[in-house]
């Protein structure tokens, strides 16, 4: 007897016809005693068509009413499928966010979840229902439905799980599991049997784009394992936890990420007294600018000036530019360049730790295929490096045949 | 400083567009002390896109999960109302039925309104808010969402109006007042400056369509005057309210009704013996089966036989048939006969309780029209015919004119 949520996405309900065999597949899967709680996300595009709709009444869609018009489309998908399950003849009730306990902050629009008291969701269970839950939302306090943001669903149904000691949360995606890397980019990328919350959560940050960092922290957070597997096959897919549970599944490397969503910052020149690059990264995160990687360097020959170059999203650009023009009016910087065209190699591994020669290797690897790195920074289980856009596609696939493939023989 | 509350149908409210121009009218006619709250229902279609997306997955459209489902229409308008009133500079909130405080029956799809608890709508007046509240819906005890049934928007304004004591209820329509009839039928109609709650329920039982029975209940019972107006004009409607504030509005007719839902069924030949006619009557309302108007005759010339005549909708003929055949097996009815072409003609005024002369009057303008009457029921505040299908705009028209438009001069 085991207790299992299923989360499926916004494609695999898009219609009433899919939402049918989403129901198909779980009856058939379901072994008798199992408790099935299902979480899901509004109907294909329906977020969007809400989102129109609302621009056109006012420019400002953001906010508690905008909260409630997205959480509808949720309300819609869990209605349809609970009455699917009746007409297949199996006991099923639908419930919100709120109905399922999930308490959140009131940051509307990317509420955070503070609490989950899932009482109803429990009896209803025990009453021999299968429970759909919708994926994306919560209430406040004062009683007002909030949405979680982006990836919002994984989310409701990883905290779900882990309220409930759920025995697994399984995230149905259009892709069968977590890969070595982007199939894509470097075709001997392998599916991953296993990987780490820690691992996952560093592959989320550098670029991978599986599973959303929050939902992967809900799992750690309740060391509930997620099971990352395809909605249209069988196959077993990848199961997140705490700790591998076979040794033959871990690797000094686990993957290999990409990211281009990187833009480099070169501030030349500027003054070198104490507190400079505080001030610098405090106007930037006053406008909530991620800066990510970052290196000062002192000149030589000239110890009065010094470089600080840094990266961060090209979403960001053009705002970080404002920032740093009204700063360039309190202190002195020579030039000011922005790279838009740049990109971030990473390797993640939990196992790299011991073997301090894996920074090398990737290195040597990146030298060999005539590659120049800008910036390097590293993490207990990642090293990265920042690189031309151009060369991105070549690194990857170097990278993770070398380091990743020639390491499993 | 004036309560009100403004109720706009689907219609009204079915495009972006046609909800800004709503916003518009509101803000341009409210005072400056005026708190209004705003009662919407979904967006044109929608309730009927909704079902249709049931049916493709349950031949069982029903219960709870229905419920849920259908409530998600008024949901999207009043985040888009409260929206575009905030687009517009002024401070709104919008609310569910939950959140307005409205405690239903658990009979889905048809709830009934058991309590209104409207402490966060007053709140939020209170605190400068125009408040846009989903009609059509409500929340059981044990909390899950509830529709109102058919008119259902119109019954959660007038509650609560009735529950906040406010100054007035506004039924915004596309008709632009009650009319002494259908004007369609009789171009001489008159639109009603005042009628009571009375002769408004005896208008809707009888046949006229402006408004749902329960919500003018509702007013009866909460005492709040309805306003029902155009929402294309600015011109007074008619308020619905407990006795005339004018002389001059008070008639001794207040209107004619026309129904042509209306079938005849006549036993002939029923063994007169005591509670035969308890037997036909409960057997039909073991299936639901609304009975109008009833007449049993005692032939003079064989006093073991009656024959009982009575009316139903023309939905329940074919249900009626069925009870009637099966009762046929347990009592002895010589013929079973059902006529389709029926129609009911009805004048309805409080103010005929003191004048007998009405009834003689309206039975002369039928004989002059040549339409046979085949019953007559009456109530304390309206007369009604049973005639041929064919003669009823006739008989509207003739009634309308001499009994309504002669009376006034």
């Amino acid at each position: 007897m085991a207790l299992i949520v299923k989360k499926f996405g916004g494609s695999s309900v898009a219609t009433p016809e899919k939402i049918f065999n989403i129901v198909n597949r779980v009856l058939r899967d379901k072994q008798p005693d199992d408790r099935i709680v299902v979480v899901v996300s509004a109907m294909g595009d329906t977020t969007d068509d809400l989102v129109r709709l609302a621009k056109e009444v006012t420019s400002m869609p953001y906010g508690r009413e905008m909260d409630r018009l997205l959480s509808t489309g949720e309300q819609v998908t869990i209605a349809l499928m609970a009455l699917a399950f009746q007409a297949k003849g199996h006991a099923a009730v639908s419930m919100t966010g709120e109905q399922a306990g999930i308490a959140t902050s009131d940051t509307f629009g990317k509420a955070r979840i503070l609490d989950i008291e899932p009482k109803r969701v429990l009896d209803a269970l025990e009453a021999g229902n299968i429970v759909v839950v919708a994926g994306f939302q919560g209430m406040t306090e004062a009683g007002d439905i909030t949405t979680l943001g982006r990836g919002g669903s994984d989310t409701t149904a990883v905290a779900l799980a882990g309220a409930m000691k759920a025995d697994v949360c399984e995230i149905f995606t259009d892709v069968d599991g977590v890969y070595s890397t982007d199939p894509r980019v470097a075709p001997g990328a392998v599916k991953l049997k296993e990987i780490t919350y820690g691992e996952m959560l560093e592959m989320a940050r550098l670029g991978a784009g599986v599973m959303q960092p929050r939902a992967v922290e809900m799992g750690h957070r309740y060391g509930v394992p997620i099971h990352v597997r395809s909605t249209f096959s069988d196959e077993e897919g990848t199961i997140i936890r705490e700790e591998y549970t076979m040794k033959a599944n871990q690797y000094a490397i686990t993957g290999v990420a990409d990211d281009t969503n990187v833009a480099k910052v070169s501030l030349v020149g500027v003054e070198n007294v104490p507190g400079v690059a505080h001030q610098v990264f405090q106007a930037l995160a006053n406008k909530s600018i991620d800066v990510d990687m970052i290196v000062q360097s002192i000149r030589t020959t000239d110890d009065k000036r010094t470089d600080i170059v840094f990266t961060i999203t090209r979403d960001d650009v053009n705002l970080a530019k404002q920032v740093l023009e009204e700063l360039g009016q309190s202190m002195s910087i020579e030039e000011c360049v922005i790279n838009e065209n740049m990109a971030k190699v990473s390797i993640i591994g939990a196992g790299m730790l011991g073997q301090p020669g894996v920074a090398a290797k990737m290195f040597g690897i990146l030298s060999d295929e005539g590659v120049n790195i800008e910036i390097i920074s590293t993490s207990e289980i990642s090293i990265s490096c920042l690189i031309g856009e151009e060369h991105i596609k070549t690194a990857v696939r170097a990278i993770h045949d070398k380091l990743i493939l020639d390491g499993r023989g």
